[in-house]
């Protein structure tokens, strides 16, 4: 009993090097394969510097499906296509200003230049603006919601300025973006909750440049539906020390408003599977991206990591014994209307989902790979860290998911996963104009690819 | 027995459990104090943008010192002074100038402008210039030695271009390096074996740019001592594709030469050990670089970190047990003349240094820490993994060093360490005119001098 339980141990032992073995020679092949030959930067080079930034509904998206689908097609998809979906259609309708004026001990708004210094803002997405005219108001500071609950008898009629911080003391990054971005999301109706006329939002990024940042709020129906822009941090630390001293009054205008939804599409190559053609593996980033820059991180990256593993396993002769699709979503930023139809299309067909990931975290150097998984799935998840680890991603964590594969989860159940790149330059970047190509290295792009690819592969040959 | 040997595992499992609590504890202050009160992005700026590149010798190494000292002072050490010692001192003369002129089919060299192309070069550290006078000669492509060996006859009074690739398949890009760069260091020598002229090299990166990359290289004094330039990629890929076709010439001129050595100095700050003051741990980096650009990622960030961890320490009112010095060395590039004055004078004081590690490989996000030492050693530093690993540097590897802690270890035998950061944007930047402030992120800089200084309060703690 004791030398068959030992030999079973050493045949299990010596059959799981086997493989491996092959799954890690193979693994390499893909790595080779991306960083002697990949197409994701010239790819990327294109998307941000031909197409550029491409909000949903706008001419850029447009033109941005139009080449998402050719790509896709040269990328070596057996068939591609593109999901229509109704998108919202927010317009920024023109250039966002503000200035401020400080009022030396003065409790009177006039609209006198005692310090007048103009304030780079961008208004949030979604929101509405000021009309034809600026509005010019008091400001009243709060660092925080708890503040402004102590302040809601004195901001009838003025701009919130919502100045609560990035905190930089967490380590991953966007946990501190998760701490601050209420403030965006909820900030404005929480404002005119009580009569506020406008919003300004301190800026989420640990940037130590002067660039604002957009991303979408979402107005509460019960309230007015107020202006609202985003400051950077420079600027930021000027309002705030001038209104330890005095009263500031700012002058801001904005014309951001909606037009009616319109048609927008995601973008899906397919490779059939050959073994098990209706277990469906997912992986995407999403082809919307903000207005003030190019979308190369957020999520340029993410886009052309998709297509780059289509085209390693095409160019390594790669059959996947499982489904793949590799989709651009339509719309993540500012309403998530591609992930809720690519869903709702398969639920319709009554498809079967086995895993879908997302690399919308930056094409930053990889760091680790997330999944959010049963406890089994989690443990075979585990085992495969050994064979993907040389190649950036060695933090295996649950968690994995992302906006646009949310809705799989939700209806079938599907595990999730991500590529969880580097965070520390995330936040200078996300939604500014920091947001251009020369921000991408093309080995980092690379190897984001390289290790979603690994994993895409092992959960294709083995399941999950 | 056995009773006695689980309340020792429990003791001991217990008292490991609260001395890591506390460890825990202190490392999240420093790790608090250095993002949220950090000088290091400042002070680089300073050496950056203020005093510049710093060969050892030149003008702005002097002005360096002077700030390193008052820096050192500034951030809080007991004492600190600078330690004589004498540098090379290598000028690169003037502007290194180079074209290349294609002569399609005919192998005379002429000098008619057939096709000229400027080429931007950098001419090799340590490198003798072609004089007053530019010289014009036809080149000689070869990939590697062993291309050289099989052409050794046909190179005699010619350029020898070795075009040897950065290898994009390593995932740690200093793998790369190391396999490229005996072609900087040993290729003119090596070429002037047979004759040849000068020698033009293939940038040791894998940028997507044109810079050249400069760096040392070694004459061997058997052989002339032959002008030696760097070309950048697109350059290089030019060159050896006008060369699958015809006959190319080229006209260089560079005016590289040697002074006579002269008066440097390491500059070390030292806080005081309360229990163990002959013990000493050392910590450093290099204040010298190559004169491109600014020596930001090379090494003034290995610089600010040094005197980071210093100023966290004090901010702190931590009192080490052992004696700390932190080291600006004054000689790392072209001649190691600092780190071998510093084991020099240790030796004769007949001090004892248990620990020495350095930051010299970027200033870019921390992925690990690495050590040589006995196995004892060893094995007691991934005992901390867990504690340090949450502030980015999970990867704990044998072989830390660095070539100026590198003579502590041959005089005493010194365990040395070195910061791991990500490997992944270092040889775009490396010895060019991309070494610059802008490219270095705060955030990342700061997560360094963390990382760092939570492995120095361990080993100061518990010794190794």
């Amino acid at each position: 009993m004791r030398k068959t339980f030992l030999f079973l141990v050493l045949v299990l032992v010596g059959g799981t090097t086997q493989a491996q073995k092959e799954d890690s020679v193979f693994i390499k092949k893909i790595s080779d394969e991306i960083l002697l030959n990949g197409k994701a930067y010239e790819n990327l080079r294109y998307l941000t510097k031909q197409i550029g930034g491409r909000l949903s509904g706008s001419s850029g998206m447009v033109k941005a499906e139009v080449w998402g689908l050719k790509t896709m097609q040269e990328s070596g998809a057996d068939k591609a296509w593109m999901q229509e979906c109704m998108v919202p259609h927010w317009v920024r309708g023109g250039k966002d200003e503000a200035a401020a004026y400080f009022l030396q001990g003065s409790t009177k708004v006039v609209n006198v230049n005692r310090i007048q210094k103009q304030l780079d803002v961008l208004a949030l997405g979604n929101s509405m603006g000021t009309g034809k005219n600026s509005i010019t108001k008091e400001v009243v500071l709060v660092n925080s919601f708890d503040e402004l609950e102590l302040k809601k008898d004195s901001v009838k009629g003025k701009i919130v300025f919502y100045n609560y911080k990035f905190n930089p003391t967490f380590i991953n990054t966007f946990l501190a973006y998760g701490d601050a971005n209420k403030y965006r999301g909820a900030g404005p109706s929480r404002a005119a909750k009580y009569g506020a006329a406008a919003v300004i939002v301190r800026s989420m990024s640990h940037s130590t440049d002067n660039y604002p940042h957009t991303g979408a709020t979402r107005y509460d129906s019960a309230y007015e539906k107020i202006p609202a822009v985003a400051i950077g941090l420079q600027d930021a630390d000027w309002l705030s020390n001038q209104l330890q001293k005095g009263t500031v009054s700012v002058t801001m205008k904005t014309n951001g408003h909606f037009l009616p939804d319109t048609i927008g599409h995601n973008i899906i190559g397919e490779l059939k599977g050959t073994e098990f053609p209706h277990e469906i593996i997912t992986v995407g980033g999403h082809l919307d991206s903000w207005d003030p820059a190019e979308g190369a991180h957020d999520d340029g990256t993410g886009v052309v990591q998709t297509m780059e593993i289509l085209r390693a396993f095409k160019a390594l002769g790669y059959k996947p014994k499982r489904t793949i699709h590799f989709v651009l979503f339509a719309n993540e930023e500012n309403g998530g209307r591609g992930g809720a139809k690519y869903a709702e299309e398969a639920k319709a067909k009554n498809e079967k989902h086995i895993f879908a990931m997302e690399s919308d975290e930056g094409g930053f150097t990889p760091r680790g790979l997330s999944l959010t998984g049963t406890d089994q799935q989690f443990q075979k998840f585990l085992q495969w860290r050994n064979l993907i680890a040389p190649y950036g991603a060695s933090e295996f964590n649950s968690g994995g998911g992302g906006s646009d594969i949310g809705p799989l989860n939700k209806t079938f159940g599907t595990a999730t996963g991500s590529l969880s790149p580097d965070t520390q330059r995330y936040f200078v970047i996300h939604h500014s104009r920091n947001d251009v190509f020369e921000n991408v290295n093309k080995r980092e792009l690379d190897l984001g690819a390289v290790n979603m690819a690994a994993l895409i592969y092992l959960i294709d040959k083995y399941g999950l």
